[in-house]
């Protein structure tokens, strides 16, 4: 029988399924293939991390869940347009993805592209028109400040740019890790950051603290990622295992040696619960996402 | 000499520029191939339609340049980054644009990828932060709203979509309508009610006919640059003379002959004056633009 966060977790992952299907436009309407590769996309796949680290900041600071559908829809719908833009042959050019062909081979490049353009405006509509939102217009703004930031060229659109420019070369395990900061690690703070402003926690001792936790699980969640590709079957990955290698990206266990990098997530993980030990009883989904990430096989 | 109105044409493009650069990254902040070609694709080039049509608008109903400098930049931004992702080789494969070769033929594909996702996410970090702004928050967050439908796939980069599908297709006179509504029109409407939002200038009278009036233009720019391809010559176009006609793009001199869309843009242009007519003297920019827009030899 699962547990009660288990249980948690299982509602947050419908309720973000039921806010993607509400915010994305109908596959009925012009321009119909556009909308359906993005449908294709963002519906029925994925972990949804993001969405529900949304949820479990919320959920910490006794925010409920519908005020927190919003924010969890437009972190995944950023994270959705980056993987199809980041699959495209321009980029990573992957056949794979959540277990299905990349939109650009199930569609085609140009709708690919689109599709991912139009979804990050809808990221942006969500968050400055939810109606679900209990915080303060000027809360939201600091939202969008917030998710736009993390998507951009400081953030995870830069992360992109800087990883493309790492094929094939040395980096030294600073590199990596600022590369990673910014591609998997803005948007990953961000989610925590919108979950806890979503119910106007405001900038207090709470706010530093996930703020603390998040940038100790992004990093975690990249290494469990770089083992994964070596370890991981890519039936249960969804995606190609040994991909990075075969790109030759520099990873954590390229770098660090595989027992070494199995050890750092776990000192991450540590650091993570330690982060968020004063807050209270309502803080252990967070507590539950942060062991996932390090110990999750796909 | 130049008018009055010419000389703030020529001060709003200034404004356009000193804005583009103080919110486009330092091309010496990392990454730097990615910095180096968002300003290489925004700054320094183009009419600037779009921002002058927020200053116009703003300055009609009596705002203060400094209140419109965010909106202006942002509306170019979405601009500019539809036009790097529209020219790339999956799309319109363009080589030339604003005079010079285009981002992906500057830099790579992929960096143009994502330095137009970086500048999507700039536009909106503009709208929801901008100092200067005059209006209140939730008008702020009604500009993000505004904006993010323009660029979305119910707007601009669903109008793209519905113009890749109607290559080498035969088009009604309403379809290729529709398009442009899209593709164009959505985003001038955008700059026109984001220049009258900024000063808050509410939902009354004036932003009714300010919205005819954009509808109007807005279609008016798109025959007049249909008839550019035609008449135009590749040098003062900055972009390849004769690239739709070549690419069997229908357009509106295909469909309706050539003095029918002139004729044609004429109307529209009465049709726009018409709109405004209620509006004080501190409209004369707009009327100014509007004949511009179908005067223009680029």
């Amino acid at each position: 029988m699962p547990s009660e966060t288990e249980g948690l977790m299982e509602l947050w992952r419908q309720r973000t399924e039921a806010a993607l299907d509400h915010w994305l436009p109908s596959a009925n309407m012009l321009p119909t293939k556009m909308h359906e590769a993005m449908r294709y996309a963002a519906m029925g796949g994925g972990k949804r991390i993001r969405p529900l680290l949304v949820y479990a900041a919320g959920h910490a600071l006794g925010t409920a869940p519908e005020a927190l559908d919003g924010a969890a829809a437009a972190v995944e719908l950023i994270h959705v347009y980056s993987l199809i833009h980041d699959d495209l042959p321009a980029m990573d050019d992957d056949d794979l993805r959540r277990g299905k062909p990349t939109c650009h081979r199930a569609f085609d490049e140009a709708t690919a592209i689109l599709a991912g353009d139009a979804m990050q405006a809808v990221a942006f509509h969500i968050l400055a028109t939810a109606p679900e939102f209990t915080c303060s217009a000027e809360t939201r703004l600091s939202m969008i400040e917030t998710l736009a930031q993390a998507a951009g060229s400081r953030g995870m659109a830069g992360g992109q740019a800087i990883d493309l420019d790492a094929v094939g070369r040395e980096l030294s395990i600073a590199e990596l890790e600022n590369m990673h900061i910014h591609k998997t690690g803005a948007l990953i703070r961000a989610s925590i950051r919108l979950g806890a402003l979503a119910g106007d926690a405001g900038e207090g001792e709470a706010l530093e603290a996930l703020d603390r936790y998040a940038k100790c699980i992004g990093l975690a969640f990249q290494i469990r990622d770089d083992i994964l590709d070596v370890e991981g079957e890519t039936e249960t990955l969804g995606k190609t295992q040994g991909a990075d290698i075969a790109r030759g990206k520099p990873t954590f266990p390229s770098l660090l040696g595989m027992s070494e990098a199995k050890a750092r997530a776990q000192a991450l993980y540590e650091e993570a619960i330690e982060a968020i030990a004063a807050l209270p009883e309502t803080a252990e989904p967070l507590r539950w996402i942060a062991g996932y990430i390090v110990n999750r096989i796909h």
